[in-house]
């Protein structure tokens, strides 16, 4: 290795130290930090987290880039150093290019803005946010000036969370994904056949919420000894290290599904990062490829595992043992339809699979007509329930159930939410690829060999960590870009089925 | 303020997040972090420090050290300023007097050190540890002549704990002490009266150690949220922030002891902490005095509260609740002179109250002669077993029992053990004048009124943190210097009642 290469490595394991530390300090104060710690831990984050910036776009990053992609040296670089390069040059140029003053009056904004919008949730008053949401909308615009874009400024923004996927993409892919689930939602609602769902909402104790998720962690490859479960207000994984990757998960007495399935979603990302190549510790390459795929690996773990019929014939009866009162009288096929239960619903992260894309396409669409300043922000709570009500058949009773009802904008963060759904068609490609190489996987699951899928998502994901793009990774391991008609083939057997339509 | 001033406490502040992060990093790997996290985490660890001590030994630390204290300047500085300049100047000319590169090996060689002192002490196996610690003496040696010296070459070592304390001062106090603690523990040995013991090793479950070790902590002062409670082996406080002070205990099922007065006095470094003035939050003057005036907070607790004999009055029949069969048969007071036992044993934190300070003088006598050239390393075991014969009469079955026992030395910490039973001395002087102030201090004690007491401690300690030096508060609080008699008194009354002689 030559003598920049290795200092170039070396600032990457400081960096990549610092990170640990926010990391660390982040799951602290959310898993138990005393109430009073708050305030000069938030400082202290605030101090790290100015300063891996720094580190990022330092001049003393900008010369390792230059010099190593020179074309005198670059022949002789190994490919991870080169995709390592070019993933510190992306973060280098977004960043620099914006002018330090006003990166630090929008970093100040952001802070203001999510205790703003905590509030304004809270009153559910839309009026109090908007000021705020504008700003935050005319900085983005002004940072899309500065950076460029091809095509469609929303472009931009996708481009920082899913590298390869544009405005003609999603809009093809969500066209055709919505003109078959509409109809499909409004067949199953006016469907006779309805699932009994009382049950689901009967006590189930806590602590065997918890000795159950422990257990479902375990038995799906989660390695207990590279990270652990705790509790928290909104479930997470994290990695603080390769050999430190922590999952949390929230418990819910009168909904047992909020812990369970919130377990197994985060087990994907976490098993994800457990098993990327070593090789790549301590560098900008050791983490997932993107939002989309890292979301394709918790989904998989939720829908494809935790939902597969098979894992419930084989771990209903210990589902009982833990609260046997709840389930004495509901039958595995009773079981197995009410956790399936599909109906229109207003709040995002509490939909069923079936409708759950239609919420990620009615944020999609109000990013984009944002930026191509088709909307402002002023009118974003009336198209919202119009679009609720377009595509959902329902309408918010109020902005705290609409408009106001998710973080993401209030921290600046357009176009993440398209990743969602990404990584849901994501998933369902890869399960089709999947079927192909071990086509008794539906038996694998009901007998509990959960390592051979495991291995297959290690092989062909986990281990490459950033080394590839999310659509090269696709591309790599299915032989084709991205194809929506595998989860609507997906969802078209699985709720025809429950419905009986 | 003046602009440079604001810069300087800027740097405090980052120096603070750092060793913040740190703190956290170093509690997070003690308390729960999975096995495989340690790899990466120690090497986390190593970038933040080294990044740590840069900015304590920087140019910028050193500008803002010259600017601020020159003629012109100092006069108008707030005497706050004055203090946190003196002690960044005190660590700057430490550090920056070592070239950097012997620092560096330095720091490798404590690293190993520690390890090796591991392995030998398992083995117990000196010589295996012997080469290191004569490196380490080397070093130190060398770092004593970049340093200078007054009188002693000891005295600088001292100086680095114990601000103000010398040889001079340390062989006047250790003489009388010795004189006084050594016929006593003699007399004590040879008396006919001996308390029952057998019962303090009956089985008392660990969850209920738990339960009383928070019930005390509650009941002495200790704020549940500006910290928390964890198990580790082996017990300590940390400060993380002001409102963030954490203790950490061990429970041992078949001695009770362990965890009580290992949490009460952890209770004491704590509540230190937790009262320190929040106008030094963020500075290098928001923490203890000195390792001393630490010590004599947790010894405070651990012995004039929770061995007064009032507190047992009041808690005796709770702690029967927690483990009923353990103490049906055993009177208040004899468990109150089981507690109190006085034996000649081998390990310095095994030992009682008693015979305590004799292990400290042990090693202060070893240390002295080391760096006075009036001793080499390889004839250390040898007078570390003469000397436990000479004081307490029992000499180690091998060098694990011995002078391997301690892990201070593979750091490098000498000049460090004084302070533990200086730290003894001021408590016993502290005491005294307390009960001055509160004449009804053992009533306090028995009616839980605990918070009188930190009232005292908070008042004439606790709030200052570095602000004063430790002889500045014992003089300003106890009107005199430091004075070996309180604590002779003290023990004299304690231990003739006991053993009735």
């Amino acid at each position: 290795m030559i003598n920049i290469e290795k200092n170039y490595y070396d600032l990457l394991q400081k960096i990549s130290s610092y990170e640990e530390a926010v990391g660390l300090m982040y799951w602290d104060l959310r898993t138990g930090a005393p109430k009073k710690a708050v305030d000069q831990r938030s400082q202290a984050i605030g101090v790290l987290s100015t300063e891996i910036f720094q580190l990022k776009t330092s001049e003393e990053m900008n010369t390792y880039i230059c010099e190593l992609l020179n074309d005198e040296v670059k022949g002789q670089l190994s490919e991870k150093t080169l995709r390592s390069l070019a993933e510190s040059k992306k973060e280098y140029d977004l960043f620099s290019k914006i002018p330090a003053d006003e990166y630090k009056e929008y970093v100040i904004l952001q802070s203001k803005a999510e205790s703003v919008w905590e509030e304004a949730k809270d009153k559910s008053d839309y009026q109090l946010f908007a000021p705020y949401l504008k700003n935050i909308v005319e900085y983005t615009k002004k940072f899309i000036g500065y950076w460029g874009y091809n095509g469609n400024k929303y472009n931009t923004l996708l481009d920082q969370y899913e590298p390869g996927i544009t405005v003609d993409v999603l809009d093809r892919v969500f066209g055709q994904l919505r003109e078959y689930i509409v109809p499909l939602v409004k067949e199953i609602s006016e469907s006779p056949y309805q699932p009994k769902t009382d049950f689901l909402f009967k006590p189930f104790p806590k602590e065997n919420q918890k000795l159950l998720s422990e257990f479902f962690l375990k038995e799906i490859g989660y390695d207990f000894e590279a990270g652990r479960l705790d509790e928290t207000v909104h479930p997470f994984a994290t990695t603080l290290n390769q050999g430190d990757v922590r999952v949390t998960t929230k418990y819910d007495e009168t909904d047992f599904r909020t812990a369970i399935f919130g377990t197994i979603h985060e087990c994907g990302h976490a098993v994800y990062e457990q098993n990327i190549s070593e090789d790549l510790a301590g560098t900008n390459l050791s983490g997932g490829a993107s939002m989309g795929i890292h979301e394709s690996q918790s989904l998989f773990h939720e829908n494809f595992i935790g939902r597969n019929y098979g894992f419930w014939k084989r771990y209903y009866s210990k589902l009982i043992d833990y609260s046997p009162e709840q389930f004495e009288e509901v039958s595995l096929d009773e079981f197995f339809e009410a956790i399936n239960e599909s109906k229109p619903s207003l709040i995002r992260i509490e939909a069923d699979e079936l409708t759950y894309p239609l919420h990620i396409m009615i944020r999609y669409e109000i990013e984009k007509a944002l930026f191509n300043d088709e909307l402002t922000v002023e009118e974003l709570p009336e198209v919202w329930n119009q679009k609720y009500e377009e595509y959902l058949g329902i309408t918010p009773p109020n902005d705290a159930k609409g408009v106001l009802q998710d973080v993401h904008w209030s921290g600046g963060s357009f176009g993440y939410f398209p990743s969602y759904a990404l990584g849901y068609m994501y998933a369902a490609q890869l399960k089709q690829t999947i079927l192909k190489d071990l086509p008794n996987y539906d038996e694998l699951i009901e007998n509990g060999h959960f390592s051979v899928i495991k291995e297959w998502l290690t092989k062909n994901i986990h281990q490459y960590g950033k080394m590839k793009q999310p659509l090269e990774i696709l591309q790599d391991v299915t032989g084709e870009g991205l194809n929506v008609q595998y989860l609507i083939n997906y969802l078209d057997e699985k709720y025809r089925a429950l419905y009986k339509l």
